[in-house]
Order: C-alpha cells, then structure tokens, then sequence
C-alpha cells in the first residue's frame, strides 16, 4: 500500500468535467474527491460523464475552502501551466508521483486542480508543498481539466505498480491543517513583537519557506514551542492560539 | 526531429470525442489526425470540443479502410483493454513511445484507437506491429477514447523531451501498404500451390508472425522476389499482383 491520493478541485464550472475526472480517477484507482466550492453539483451530467464511476461522484466531498480540502494531508501538489512570479519548484508529473508513491502510507498527498477558466490562483499555491507543471507544447499548453487529472492519476497508478523505495520519515509529515494554526501562531508573534512587514508579501516567502521543507509533526511542535516561549517571556497576556 | 506519428480513429461515433481528441493531440505537439469511417465529421461539436485545436481537425484526412490509414506508416500500435485470444505482443505506452520515438524520422509511426464501444476490431488487428494496453484499474479499466489518445501523445512527448537513442536501421521500414501487397502476393501463391489453409486462420497468424518482425524495404523485397521465383518456376500463367 502507498500513501492515499486526494483529487482536490477547486471552483470547477462545468458539471461535465466532474463526471470526466470521476471517471479518468476510478481508471487509475484513484476514489477521493473532494470539491471545493463547484458552481453546479450534484448534477445529471456529472454522473452521465462519469460513465460508471457514479461512485467516486456519490462519495466526494464539497468544501468550500481550500484549507478545508487538504487539513489532514501530508503533502500537497498544485497543477499549473502558467509561469509563476516568485520561486517556486517546479515539477513533472511523473516525478511528483514517485514522491507521493514513495510516502509512507500513514501521509495522505493532495493533487489540487483550477478551475477550467483560471488554473490555480495565488491564494491556492499557499497551500503546495510543490508545483506540478505537465509537460506540453509551449505553443498550446492548456490542457482541459479532466485530462490532467487523468494524466497525474496515471503516472501514479504507474509508479504504484513499479516497484520503488520508501522515504525514510522519523514521522508522518505535519497535516496541512497543523501547518495552518502553525503559520497563524508565527504571524501573531510576529505582530506581538512589532515586526514589521515592509513589504506586504513576507507570510507569502515564509509559506513558501517552510512548505517546501515538508516539516514533520515534531518539527512543527518545536517550533510551536518556540513560539510559545517566545509569546511567555513577553508576559501572560499572549495566547497560544489552537 | 524524432519519426512522426499519425493518430488514426477507427469508427469514432462521438463528434465532441474527434474534438477533444484533437484538442489532446495538439497538447502534445501532434497534428496529424486520419479518420476511418467517422460517424459525423466536420460537426460543430468537434469544433466546440478542440477548444483551438481547430487546425488539427481542419487537416484532419477522412477514410473509409484502415488500410488506407496507415499504408505509408511504417510502425503500427494498436491501442486495446481487451484481452485478445491469439499471441500477441502487449507492451505499455511508456514503452511504445520509447520505439516510436527511437525510429529514424523517415518512418511514420500510427497510433490506432477503436469506437467508444467496442475498441479496436480483430480486423483492425492485422495492421499492427504491436499491441498496448494502458495500465489501469483492474475493475474499471476502459478509459475515454480522448483520455487515451491524451496518454499515449503525452508518453510520446515525454520520449521525445529526454535524450534517447535511435535504432539502427538499415532501411526505413517497410510501409504498411507495401506489407499488404506482401500478402496478397503470398495468398496468391498459397493457392498456386495448392497449399491448404485447414484451420481458416492462416494468413491471420501469417501477418502476425510477419507484423511482429517489422520488415525493412529490402526484407520485403527479397520475400516478394521469392514469391515470384516460385510462380516462375510454375510457369508463365502465374502474375505478380502490384
């Protein structure tokens, strides 16, 4: 068994391209959706797209925050075709997959997807531990949704049934939705000690910061510690938030 | 410049499937597109579906017979979930877009993809050089025909993107059309001979035998002069179909 894979899509317009991805993910083996605020769902031509896959649809979950979607995963990857200003890792599908694959099965992976219209908008990239850009011609590269998550479930299948190594973690991987209070806990130290973000963007470099070091969950309550102590030193009035 | 590959559908009866088809292709910087008896084409739903793709579907080349599909083709993979009854060499489509791509570039590869419903017929069969069938779930294996043809380019893409060798070949490969006469010619003096077919499959296995070897020019040559040999022994009465 290899760490479980969610099918995150965020915003997708047309009920069509649900039922494609329900089906091209049940192809691959692949059964956790979960929708993030769709426009139209459930929707007759969900399940007549999905082709036998009325189950992935009749289980999937709609949310209606990204936060909510990936809480309790690992890692996340976002897809994107569109260059990105700030640094950022950009990786292939068939590599993100064998990093998934090779996750212990206790870390849950979110692959998450645009909508039709926009891809991924900057706010959701807060959110990625790596970006995923499938290779394509440069001179018509947007693929339709469902066929990227066709394209990313398969080279998961792929790297599943090809033998491969495990990662070695001490632990799991810190949950998205820990990393969350995390980044919450640093900002409130950061205004309690009056540090001043001159350029509005600096939370933006720190998620990025950390994300891409995929910290485990003692990691993370180290630093938690940190920020406690930090916040006791400077007398009882502070809080710990969640 | 790797060889150039040709996706050919067989019966497709789904006018949104050719667009999104096309719309895969291009994608994957793969524009040459033959249909075999399409149900309806041109049709504004195709155009609809390519979302830009338009100009594969306005090249796109009509036919009525596979034969005439792939007769200048010298590499033929058929694409198939189904299990087959004869031998037949199955391969993936991580492997098939390794040999496509590692032929030299005056050999046309083609891609067959059969109708939504029943996939590649055992007549289709007979054109291949080799079988692929796409890794999939066990219990939900048939994928979308565009999701296929998404794969399959997406594969030959990556091939093309990495350094890979290229197969020595002594001459180009024998054209599909070339090969056909090959065993016209052969039936033709089977019967001369007198020679009795007790099972009705044996110029099936014929051609897969001969399929499977990949002739080159010169290889067919020397067969078709063979055959003439014997029908000149045979006496003058006996002709050399073209």
């Amino acid at each position: 068994m290899t760490a479980p894979v969610r099918i995150v899509l965020i915003d997708p317009s047309h009920p069509g391209n649900i039922g494609s991805v329900a089906r091209a993910m049940k192809n691959m083996a692949v059964t956790d959706l979960v929708l993030v605020r769709p426009r139209s769902f459930p929707h007759p031509e969900s399940n007549m797209l999905a082709a036998g896959a009325d189950d992935v649809l009749a289980n999937a979950r709609v949310v209606s925050t990204v936060s909510e979607a990936v809480a309790d995963c690992g890692f996340v990857a976002g897809t994107t075709s569109r260059p990105r200003s700030y640094y950022w890792e950009f990786t292939t599908p068939r590599d993100v997959a064998g990093r998934i694959v090779a996750l212990p099965d206790d870390n849950r992976a979110a692959l998450l997807f645009g909508s039709e219209k926009y891809g991924l908008g900057t706010e959701d990239l807060q959110y990625c531990n790596v970006l995923v850009r499938i290779p394509a011609n440069p001179e018509y590269c947007s693929l339709n949704l469902a066929m990227s998550v066709q394209l990313l479930t398969y080279e998961i299948f792929m790297a599943r049934e090809q033998p491969h190594s495990q990662t070695q973690l001490e632990l799991p991987l810190a949950a998205a939705g820990d990393v969350e209070h995390f980044y919450n806990h640093l900002h409130q130290v950061m205004n309690e000690v009056d540090f001043e973000d001159k350029t509005g963007h600096l939370m933006d470099r720190i998620r990025r910061l950390f994300n891409r070091a995929q910290m485990d969950r003692n990691e993370l309550n180290i630093l938690r510690g940190i920020l406690s102590a930090v916040q006791g030193r400077r007398g009882q009035s502070s809080s710990r938030p969640q």
